[in-house]
């Protein structure tokens, strides 16, 4: 389970941060890629990865705001010339979604070489794809604004084969049963199965919020999560600055990192306002202080989340 | 007058081409920036330039195929963060680009701090912009699509200030009038003013033109050019391909230089199977053997057309 930025920033595109996408990549998991927004330019920075577009699945939408959404239009145009030909894409976003992609491909001509399916989601919707569960949480900006929460299924431990060789039990098709069923019987007698497994694992929680001030209930959608992403526009400065244009202040990331517990945290969406030089201090002065590992996302950053529970 | 390429690929983009754009640096002659296309990533490379989208006062899309408009949104959003605020801008385009602009910034949530105007244009429309007039020309596409032929008022000639002074006449608020009346007295005497000015000179004519397969009447519209911009998706290969998707053969450009006289001829639109190494060999091959200069363009490539007539 990894995921690539390839947008971190705000607003407008600068010379070094595109506008807001990142490709998560569940090809180990279930064989598919999904994109999580798709600001304009986001098809631009695939080109310099080893990502195709139309090895693509799933484009997940977060709010209809252009530094989130701009790109979809080139980024499913050219998915045709890209490997998508006949492979069918999802797109999930707010209500409003459909009619926007429907009108700017029929009055600019625009015809894809696949189908489409565009799921139009509304708060506390939730899905079911292979072996996850996609949560569709509400957040508050100036629109309306989803949170995606990516529930990894719970792992199913591993045979434990030395055991199973002590009853006599060698390597064969029994050994997917003890995998799928409680008990299991062997020479006429019946044992459990969890005797021979290790522990299973719980899946891993993604979380992918779209623009958003904080708010209360915030804290409680957080609070299944291993792995938070969510947008920080304001590292620093006035608080209520951040507010009023509905977005997330660095101080909301310490309070959020003080009510839930969590693996990682990855800051996005960050303002053009910050130079490198800025980043650097900010990170010494603050981030290196929360309670929870954060990393501010940059684009081309690849992280990789793997499940020591 | 100067032309500064932000894109010159076909389709999507490619790792050195993006989509189509230029811009039309009219400053010195009436203190304007056209964009002429605006595909999707024309914001991000305008990073890279010393243009601002504040300063762009008018874009001209030649039709809505998303190579030629997708980046038409987040230009416009842009604009507001970059220079724009109050400035207003013209947007020229085929009948549609209303509709769908307002869509898009309606459904999007998207607010201009400045005024737009959006022309919907039809074939044989003139605009008097300043001391130019735009003319509309219909191409021949696979969805409607125009060139724009950019005429240049005739040029004055200037003051020949020796003569003048050879009939007691120092410079002064009379000169002015010299270049503006026909004739003018000067101690009791009546001159003609074409006497005492240069020659005037005939304005340049630019054309640039959208996606369009060759057709008959391209002549007559491109006889009166100076300076053709216009597509040339395929430089090589089979020619029926070319027409089968509308577009233009470098075939179709050798047959335009026998029938038209031009300073210059500028070839975009490049389809991304041509490398560099293509492109070299076909410059040596066919392009050096054209009646007429004739230049690939290349993204961030500037022009500068200077009248010697």
């Amino acid at each position: 389970m990894e995921v690539m930025f390839l947008g971190t920033g705000a607003g407008s595109p600068s010379k070094t941060r595109n506008t807001q996408s990142m490709i998560l990549d569940l090809r180990q998991e279930i064989q598919e890629l999904w994109m999580m927004d798709c600001g304009e330019g986001c098809q631009h920075q695939i080109l310099n990865t080893s990502y195709t577009l139309g090895k693509v699945k799933r484009i997940f939408i977060t709010h209809l705001h252009g530094d989130h959404i701009f790109g979809l239009f080139g980024a499913i145009s050219s998915r045709s010339f890209q490997g998508g030909e006949g492979s069918k894409l999802f797109i999930y976003g707010p209500i409003g979604i459909k009619k926007l992609v429907d009108n700017v491909l029929k009055i600019t001509g625009t015809h894809l070489n696949y189908p489409i399916e565009i799921v139009e989601v509304n708060e506390n919707d939730e899905f079911n794809i292979n072996r996850f569960v996609v949560k569709v949480k509400p957040l508050q900006h100036t629109i309306k604004s989803f949170g995606y929460i990516i529930c990894q299924e719970e792992q199913l431990g591993s045979i434990k084969v030395d055991a199973l060789k002590n009853i006599g039990l060698k390597p064969g098709p029994l050994y997917k049963e003890i995998k799928t069923n409680n008990e299991f019987t062997h020479n006429g007698k019946t044992y459990l199965s969890k005797d021979f497994m290790t522990d299973s694992k719980k899946g891993i929680n993604i979380a992918v919020l779209g623009d958003t001030m904080y708010f209360d209930d915030l804290i409680t959608t957080l609070r299944e999560c291993d792995i938070i992403i969510m947008e920080c526009t304001y590292l620093e400065g006035d608080y209520a600055t951040a507010r009023k244009y509905g977005h997330i202040h660095l101080n909301d990331i310490r309070m959020i990192q003080s009510e839930c517990q969590m693996s990682a945290c990855i800051l996005t969406h960050l303002s053009n306002r910050y130079n490198n030089y800025d980043l650097q201090r900010i990170i010494n002065d603050s981030i290196s202080t929360l309670p929870y590992k954060t990393y501010l996302a940059s684009d081309f950053k690849k992280f990789k989340f793997i499940n020591h529970k």
